[in-house]
Formats: structure tokens, C-alpha cells, sequence
């Protein structure tokens, strides 16, 4: 299912370049065009879902995809020992701007705290 | 399966008393004792995870789960509409000081970017 007017599913549909760096099964991944660490990845369903808000029981194997791209992510960029952040967003307080559930993969450098 | 020196594990055996405020299924979620925002509650599974990097195939429903209670618990504090922060600490560079598996759920304020 594709939303006509969403960046992440043109970015899916190859109709936006983005610097893919994962491409399997329900997900893709791409680099951050505003990077906030030396490794910062979004993790993206191919399908439309909307955010975490609107995960249901159907998407416990996309949740495990998510993850484990997460993972292998960090292991490639060598950050997996070192350490990175996992980061949804869901709405206008936490900042959300695209309505296409994502997964920041954010690694490379130490982390304050609170998380924003 | 518990870890017999883990903290959160001491929580969910009722060894530690905790502000629990969600207990269905496999996971249980607590008010942090050093809340970053009005809501900043911990999503943990009953069983011991260590993080992210620990989940596999095995961990669909676990992960719908999480994230569920996280949505259910957003909406009871009042923060469904606008807005919450999901995180998950992987390692050092994180600030991950609890090697089991939590979701952090953090809203009623606007928060800063980059998450940390």
C-alpha cells in the first residue's frame, strides 16, 4: 500500500533519491538527509503505516524486521560495540514531520540524556 | 526466564517496588524514578531481554507488545494527541545502564532535537 503523498513511500518508489544503505524483506533503510551523529539511519516499513502509534497485532515480524535492520545497520557502520540509539517519534511534542513510520538508527558518538 | 542480579527482573518479581502502571501479558511498565518529562514511563518485557541487539525472529508478538503499552499508556496520560518519544538504549554510547530490554515512553512536553 502506497500513500501518493508521502515522501518515504516515493523515496520506497524510487521517485526521490535517498541513500539507501538496506533493502529487504518489508523494510528499507536510508541515511538521515539531516544527519545528528555519524551514523544516523532511518528504518522504514514499505508499506504505509502511519507511526507507532498505529502498529497492531499484524506487525510483530515488520517490528522484528525494523530491529534487526537496526542492528545490522550498526554492525556495518561499527558502532555496534560502541553503542546507538533506537528513536520513534510519534506526533507534534516528539517532533514527527513525516507520517511514515520510521526508526532512527543514531550511532557514532556519545548520547546525552533526556533523549531531546 | 530471570536474571537473578538484574534490576529490572527484581521488579518484576516484586522484589523492588516500582510505580507500576501497566501488567498484561508478557510485559510489565513503571514510572522512571528520574522522569526526563511529565510522562516518562519503561515498557520491559517480564522475560529478560538484554536490548535491542538481543531481539530476533522469536520476538514479534513481545514487540507488539511493547509498543502497545506504550500507545495505551500515552493515551492514559493524556499525551496520545500530542505527542511521545519512543527509545531504545543500545550500549555505552547511549547511556544504557539497565541490560534489560526497556522501552522508554517520554511526553507532555515538546522535545529537543536530536533526541540526545
Amino acid at each position: 500500500m502506497k500513500d501518493g503523498d508521502c515522501l518515504f513511500c516515493k523515496i520506497i518508489a524510487e521517485e526521490i533519491p535517498a541513500d539507501v544503505i538496506f533493502d529487504r524483506g518489508g523494510v528499507i533503510a536510508f541515511r538521515d538527509v539531516n544527519p545528528q551523529a555519524p551514523l544516523h539511519a532511518l528504518v522504514v516499513p514499505k508499506d504505509h503505516v502511519r507511526d507507532a502509534a498505529a502498529v497492531d497485532a499484524s506487525h510483530g515480524s515488520l517490528l522484528v524486521e525494523l530491529i534487526g535492520a537496526a542492528n545490522e545497520i550498526a554492525e556495518a557502520d561499527g558502532v555496534d560495540a560502541s553503542g546507538y540509539r533506537l528513536v520513534l517519534n510519534v506526533g507534534a511534542d516528539a517532533g514527527q514531520t513525516v507520517f511514515h513510520l520510521h526508526l532512527h538508527v543514531i550511532g557514532g558518538r556519545p548520547m546525552a540524556w533526556p533523549p531531546g
